[in-house]
């Protein structure tokens, strides 16, 4: 906020509530703006667009997604789209390492223990609480850890993992996508692994030990992980989704947790989330007591929002006043709506 | 139970439930035995010697820990000790890690947010459940890991801290311990860190990001972290105890979290937990939102616990045989009572 109301040649109206703006409060406040700053619970589509009038000329989103705003409509009326990318992969690599122990090691049935009031009559036993280890040891030396989607998030995962003695990573390449065997070979020297190697889906479901799902999401990678795939797994397996929520069929994995084809589960996301309301405490995988359901929050971390809110006042400003974005998003290379 | 039943020169009276030993069992069944084993719920005192009577000559404890073992009677008795040290490092290291994560991303709160059925109503904005970062960024380049306890398993901490990014491990050193420069510099370079240091208490209170509490229990180190260690913190500060519970001032705490001195908790461990019982819904730690307390689970992974249940094993095996013990207690070494 400094950033934007510091300056005299630039005119701010702002939403001052801290919840998600009404749409009848932007549609009424938006007309003659030259940029609209978002979150990616606004939706931005023609009417927005339409109701703003020709000055609009940036949308400025403090998110790495856009599936909130119309490309089309901006490509037509080429206003300029600032987003958040990169700035957020630690934080979510963090969150991604955190359910990955958190759903191995019973954190959420434990905690949930606590709570209850369950530790005073706990009577201890070897095995109680336990769950397969993350890390290697001298006695059990070998962990497979695979991605769907080998991005950014995944390799900033991957060096996390590294130090927890991880031997194997594999992942499933982009369809269509060159071997990356260079690429490959440096991660594996870089690391001190075993293999790093891309496979076939049915591959990945078989040999990860813990599956990290980091896929965009849209109808190429909708529900890919779903009932065939889940009953491939290892029963001492995890899955953690820190990606898209559409990219794993909920009532698959449900019955997966239930009927103990895998071990446990760690979502921020969950492909019900997109429906308004659609994750009550009586979600199927809300229910499952080795599942840790978090409401989204991989890149919430301090440092990264602050930076990300800096990144989105920068685009808007360059935006307003016709200078290049500091991160724009190059919709033209990403063909119609994604 | 495979190792000792299948032995046809021992025979073996099993607890066959799946619960803490009643006492008025043991007593009924011990008298004659060459080999007792036990978990840390289980008291080893005077009595349970006396009763066994004079064959016993080996108490094997399926722990790290020997606080339920009178190692004095031991001693004047002549029996051997083993235990199960090392073997857990990595599954407590794990554990530590996942506990610093959960203590800075605000993981019970928002785990019980999803819960309470609170996600449906989620008004997300930038800054909702926004915790301190744990690894570092081009944008936040420093952070600083204080340890108290320097051991074994604090550095199988930092290692796996190195690939977040850590910059800075301060710690503790043991009261009359000479200085480890070498041993430091070994680790700074190991790990690409900026600096490996002793300092004293006050030091580490102020400069620590993240403290992880792991060293021993008993009267050296009660309450150690008081209140006004945590007065001199950080407020962006998270504490970690997979230590003892005993280190760490409970009510001290409580207030600390309360008022903001620190930012949050992970305690894998409480001082009341010896109190049997004393860990209720509503022990002031367990109440505080910021405060991740889980009920004592550190080492409770599963490979963890079958290597330590094998050694446990092998330990009185060769025990009752007169063998030496592949892992004994020196307690000769301890002098009276730890």
């Amino acid at each position: 906020m400094p950033l934007l109301t510091g300056r005299a040649d630039i005119d701010v109206v702002n939403w001052t509530e801290d919840r998600r703006c009404d749409r009848a409060w932007l549609l009424q406040n938006i007309p003659g703006a030259s940029g609209l700053v978002v979150c990616f619970q606004d939706i931005v589509d023609r009417e927005v667009v339409d109701v703003g009038g020709p000055n609009l000329r940036v949308v400025s989103t403090i998110s790495v997604g856009y599936e909130h705003i119309d490309l089309d409509v901006m490509a037509e009326r080429k206003i300029q789209v600032g987003y958040t990318p990169d700035i957020l992969t630690d934080a979510v690599a963090d969150s991604a390492v955190m359910l990955a122990l958190m759903a191995t090691r019973a954190a959420g049935q434990s905690y949930t223990f606590v709570k209850n009031n369950q530790w005073p009559s706990f009577n201890w036993t070897p095995f109680a609480f336990c769950g397969p280890q993350l890390s290697t040891t001298s006695f059990s030396p070998t962990r497979t850890v695979g991605f769907l989607g080998f991005g950014r998030i995944a390799h900033a995962v991957l060096a996390r993992l590294a130090a927890f003695g991880i031997t194997h990573c594999i992942y499933t390449p982009r369809p269509g996508a060159p071997p990356q065997t260079a690429r490959d070979a440096h991660l594996q020297s870089k690391h001190n692994l075993t293999e790093v190697a891309p496979v076939d889906l049915p591959t990945l479901a078989r040999r990860s030990d813990v599956l990290f799902v980091l896929a965009p999401g849209g109808p190429a990678t909708h529900h890919l992980i779903d009932s065939a795939f889940l009953r491939q797994m290892k029963p001492s397996s995890v899955l953690v989704n820190n990606g898209r929520g559409s990219v794993v069929d909920s009532i698959a994995l449900a019955q997966a947790l239930k009927e103990g084809w895998i071990w446990g589960a760690g979502l921020d996301v969950v492909d019900e989330e997109a429906i308004p309301g659609g994750v009550t405490a009586e979600h199927p995988l809300v229910c499952e007591p080795r599942c840790v359901v978090l409401p989204h929050i991989g890149s919430a971390a301090q440092e990264t929002r602050e930076e990300m809110a800096r990144l989105t006042a920068r685009n808007v400003i360059a935006g307003v006043l016709g200078e290049e974005l500091p991160v724009a998003l190059d919709y033209s290379r990403l063909g119609s709506q994604v």
